[in-house]
């Protein structure tokens, strides 16, 4: 039996309460027993009893550092051609965001090759995964016709087992006279070319996208085709697309800036994740989510990039982390185990977010000796991967 | 004659309107000329004329990226042992800042050795560097006796010429019943065993720290053992101390969060610059400064860290430069103006800031084709150094 042992962990973070102290469950002096990918064993070095291995396991000594969960990023739009800096800098002179540039993007994603597109992703990726995140999300949706968006779907799922099907991210300019007739085609050939590459199906529902009643069709569809569901809602005034998405079933309700109570307190008694995207807010100068209402009421919350051209370009969680305590009513505590735990519930996942046994070896290595060096030390790439 | 010639710049910001476009100073395929560590030419491709050099010169191709001057960050306290991460745990959970903390940085500073100083801030150094930083302010203030004021103004100007004696950073607990007797030891005996490691003295003035009447002292003595003047000011609070820097000649009064109108206009008519330090109010949650005020008056205003384990733990200036445009009032060109020029204002420096011939070689690759990426991409480290 072979494997690799993790030693000289100064402060392990399970975010599994049952294995060490208070809500993130940490152990002190730890070691982490690696086999095929998951984890064998966990501990304190004086119960692992790391001595008693066998010359088969390889060793790793992390030098007295930190260790936690890698970030599960359940909210990317990381696939795409070209950058929209000119949009970015026009908003901060003073225009409003509507949601507008995304055709922008969506001109140069289908002028774009397939190598094209594959490398962007990739270096968003190594990007994401150098600030600690190992498992991402990716959404279709800068496609926006058959060949276009089954492409994408195509290409997402060489990177991520997670793809969501967001063919109804806007209606294109073409069937800006009839959007039903849009709200068909995604229905219909798209969602029929694009499943079989595809987890999810997400609807971008707000004002100047999809009304609520096309997003029910568009999700009840995705449903029947077998995908789980997901939506974009209340980023830019309230909808009633938050109860929609609960009362479907949705795996997580995306942005939540603008809630109602009762949107919280649907939130509050279902499965449906509320996932929380402050990189967008800090770009966009909205104003951000009040997360200490959703945390306060029982709500399961999540943190993500958003990463897009447009509106939230960044890949670092550690940064959408800091905004989250800063400016969203996070403790840390509950910002780390949102960018973890609360990602992998958003997508329906039991095999990651948490380091204990019989779960995926999804770690990372903080170059510091305590996991509360993520908010102490704001703007530091502290995330060393996963070797030291 | 040899040197080293960077090219395929894809924008090179100057920082001198003279050179290029707008108040950036902006050359587009451009390339640089390094002799002896200073800039001999500079210019577009077709204007410098890169194929005519001869084969002496050693090129660097940095693959149509922006090139931006290196970040002067010109407030910084990295001089220290020991962390603060309980008591920035303790003010998540409400308690407010009073600066105490620093007696927690004094203990463990004094009981640490040389070796260990030098690797600490050796560490941090190296990290600011990664992140753009090419020139450092250091204080010293983490010692208060004489010989620990002395051995941390050494070590200080082992890393930087820019050392900053800051023995009234706040008054020890032994002369807690007789601060005027800490001054005259700050005017006294330190200051002798000081000012031949440093360029320049500082003072804390706020509530609970040294008050106008101690600083302007401070500051006297120190000009007469010919040092130049910095002010820690309104940071906690409205404070005269801001005037009395403008009334002294000061380069630089620091923090500037709560400014009277005749403070700004005082600081408008002057040679002082304003320095805004929005990490420590990031970390702090104080409201930010408002930077427009300022720029609008016609103040010069640097960006700065404040690098310190209580109240700022960050050495990133870009995360500074992307929070001085979200929540300071800033535009983007402002703020990189700010942390370069202004920076090397407040240093009164003329050979750093800009890339123009006859200064430093002090530069950033950035892995982005814009500098706008430095704002378009928040907390992803862009920064590749000097190599790309």
């Amino acid at each position: 039996m072979s494997g690799t042992l993790i030693t000289g962990i100064s402060e392990l973070v399970t975010c599994d309460p049952s294995l060490g102290e208070g809500p993130l469950g940490i152990i002190r002096d730890a070691e982490i027993l690696i086999q095929d990918g998951k984890i064998a064993a966990i501990g304190p070095v004086t119960t692992l009893g790391s001595a008693g291995f066998s010359d088969d396991f390889s060793r790793q000594e992390v030098g007295g550092r930190a260790v936690i969960p890698g970030f599960v990023d359940s909210h990317t739009h990381l696939l795409f051609a070209g950058d929209r800096a000119a949009e970015f800098t026009a908003r901060l002179a003073g225009e409003p965001y509507t949601a507008g540039g995304i055709h922008t993007t969506v001109a140069a994603t289908r002028a774009a090759s397939d190598a094209e597109l594959r490398a962007q992703a990739a270096r968003l990726v190594t990007e994401a995964q150098a600030q600690g995140t190992t498992t991402l999300e990716i959404k279709t949706g800068y496609g926006l016709d058959v060949d276009s968006e089954a492409r994408l779907a195509r290409l997402a799922r060489e990177v991520t087992p997670e793809v969501t099907f967001l063919g109804a991210h806007v209606i294109p300019a073409a069937y800006a006279g009839d959007p039903d007739a849009y709200v068909r085609l995604v229905c219909g050939p798209m969602l029929a070319a694009c499943a079989p590459h595809c987890r999810w199906i997400d609807v971008f529902s707000e004002e100047g996208a999809f009304n609520v009643e096309q997003a029910r069709e568009i999700l009840r569809r995705g449903q029947e085709a077998g995908l789980g569901l997901r939506m974009h809602a209340a980023q830019l005034g309230p909808s009633a697309a938050v109860q929609l998405a609960v009362e479907l079933g949705a795996a997580s309700v995306d942005h939540c800036t603008f809630l109602t109570d009762a949107d919280v307190a649907a939130l509050a008694d279902s499965d449906t994740v509320a996932t929380l995207l402050p990189g967008a807010e800090f770009s966009t100068r909205q104003p951000y989510p009040n997360a200490r209402r959703l945390l306060d009421a029982g709500v399961t919350v999540a943190l993500a990039t958003d990463c897009n051209p447009g509106t939230s370009y960044t890949t670092s969680m550690p940064f959408c982390l800091a905004l989250a305590v800063r400016e969203l009513g996070f403790t840390p505590a509950e910002a780390l185990l949102a960018a973890t735990v609360g990602g992998a519930r958003a997508l329906r996942r039991s095999d990651i977010g948490k380091l204990s046994p019989g779960k995926q070896a999804d770690y990372a290595i903080l170059d510091a000796p305590s996991w509360e060096y993520l908010f102490y030390r704001p703007g530091v790439p502290l995330v060393k991967g996963k070797t030291p």
